[in-house]
């Protein structure tokens, strides 16, 4: 384990924006086209998706297991496990809408959090931020409640078994992947 | 490790699309809004994201060397480390796509390419989809090239700089941190 952290590349020099057109407004998300000024003095159209933050929680059981849930999404039709995940409501902090999702989409609630890194999903195109934790010590406090447009179950996962829906590259869902990948070499290391 | 991989879930129905309303069409992105069935009986409207696939590529060089460009993200406004990746243009294979980024971004080429798993950046409201490559035995082939809206810069990391990066959470582009989080994976496992 290597305790070498290179620096962060030397920061350019913003793109100013001269102007913005706004596209689409809605809850769930927005669309907005920047007329930027680039370095080399040209100047280009770029769009920006907005959606507000989102959590990814990876829930850890007193045992040691991990729970997941199977979760069906309309824009690809398929069902696949997932972390616990939603959006943070507007005035809500990211911890709370982590607490929420989790007692809502899993029915369990944690005994403490501890923060992962988090991430932009898409920052080719989306400020959209998702912001991770690990819940640990989790019990059940109920059944799952989905909203009206989701349908999931739950399952509790050994370290094995989500090392091995890992390697075999069944996480489809970015959040999932990568906060399970974070976990697992958080909790590999001595200490 | 273990080779225990559980099933995916029971296949949910899939939600019936009644209509569809086109809100935005554009080469860098479409919106739509979906009036979906769900499996309550209730309708509701569904928006989804229209982006096309993307490519992202781990560059190892023959000396074990991971290749990171430094780029500047116009919609948080950071210069921060990526792995290559981009767009698969209209017709281009994935495998094409990831060549010319490599090329492109990192000025390099590679001796072979194996496939890392895929993954849904943003499921919950878009079917955009990553296919991911290590391109293994990268030679410097000349500069990087970058577009007029590209400022980027490309330097080499040691595998523990890359541990060491990952670790502390510096990756926040969600497709570097878990092209090079599935990379540290495999090349760790014996054979």
């Amino acid at each position: 384990m290597g305790a070498e952290v290179p620096e962060e590349p030397a920061a350019f020099a913003p793109f100013p924006c001269l102007s913005t057109l706004r596209i689409y407004d809605s809850r769930w998300c927005g669309l907005r086209r920047d007329l930027l000024r680039l370095h080399t003095g040209r100047e280009q159209e770029h769009h920006v998706i907005e959606i507000s933050d989102a959590v990814a929680v990876v829930p850890v059981l007193e045992d040691g297991r991990v729970a997941l849930i199977g979760q069906y999404r309309y824009v690809h039709g398929k069902t696949h496990w997932e972390v616990p995940a939603g959006r943070v409501s507007p005035g809500e902090s990211a911890r709370d809408a982590a607490v929420r999702e989790l007692r809502e989409e899993a029915g369990l609630r944690a005994a403490s959090w501890n923060p992962l890194p988090g991430f932009y999903p898409i920052n080719g195109i989306s400020p959209h931020f998702a912001h991770a934790f690990v819940a640990e010590g989790c019990s059940v406090a109920g059944e799952p409640e989905p909203e009206d447009s989701e349908q999931l179950v739950r399952r509790f996962f050994t370290r094995a078994e989500i090392e091995g829906l890992l390697d075999a590259g069944r996480f489809a869902d970015a959040f999932t992947a990568l906060c399970l990948a974070y976990w697992l070499r958080r909790t590999a290391r001595p200490g």
